[in-house]
């Protein structure tokens, strides 16, 4: 029953697309990451997924609209539904979602991260 | 998949200790509340709960210490364990929890709500 603070744990990397776990509860991690540029399209075939933007802007490209999404705001994406995160400077996204949740979805490619670091 | 905006669901309400619901996913809901004051002592048998700060300060009472939150930062707070959410001023937290969560856990009290709107 530590506090966590967001601002501290992304201080701690500086890689991007490389998420890191802050948090667990009820089977879900509390994810933040550091992106730039433009990710994957991929879907999560079992989980739902939610984006928080802490700091910068997410642009969630889905296949028949484009999302902006600003700090203070959060954007859910069900599950089966492809879409694919972009950022055009550094932004600093939080993400809940079930354990099983991998970065790429349905996708393995070079940006798929495993075993990924609690910080 | 449409944006949430934290701070407009916030303006949609003014009542204290009286959570609403902002998103769902993964059988988890994603709640807003304005507190102030003391709320009473109470467990969740089976829910761990996340607290995080949007505005304000939260202080988490625990049988054994005291935590304070400020924006920016989050506390979880695991299934069993008693704790006692308090707010010297008006302080606005969103939580992550199960479905199943009640507000006073496994005390029934005139604070307890259900059926929870969704904003």
């Amino acid at each position: 029953m530590e506090v966590i603070d967001i601002q501290q744990k992304f201080d701690q990397f500086n890689d991007h697309w490389h998420p890191r776990i802050i948090g667990e509860l009820n089977g879900q991690h509390v994810k933040i990451a550091k992106i730039e540029g433009d990710f994957i399209w991929h879907s999560h075939e079992h989980e739902d997924e939610l984006f928080m933007v802490i700091k910068g802007q997410l642009t969630m490209e889905f296949r028949d609209k484009t999302v902006e999404v600003f700090p203070g705001q959060i954007l859910i994406v069900p599950k089966g539904i492809e879409h694919r995160p972009r950022a055009q400077k550094e932004t600093q996204i939080m993400m809940f979602e079930p354990f099983s949740t991998i970065n790429t979805g349905n996708v393995a490619h070079e940006k798929t991260k495993e075993n990924l670091e609690k910080l």
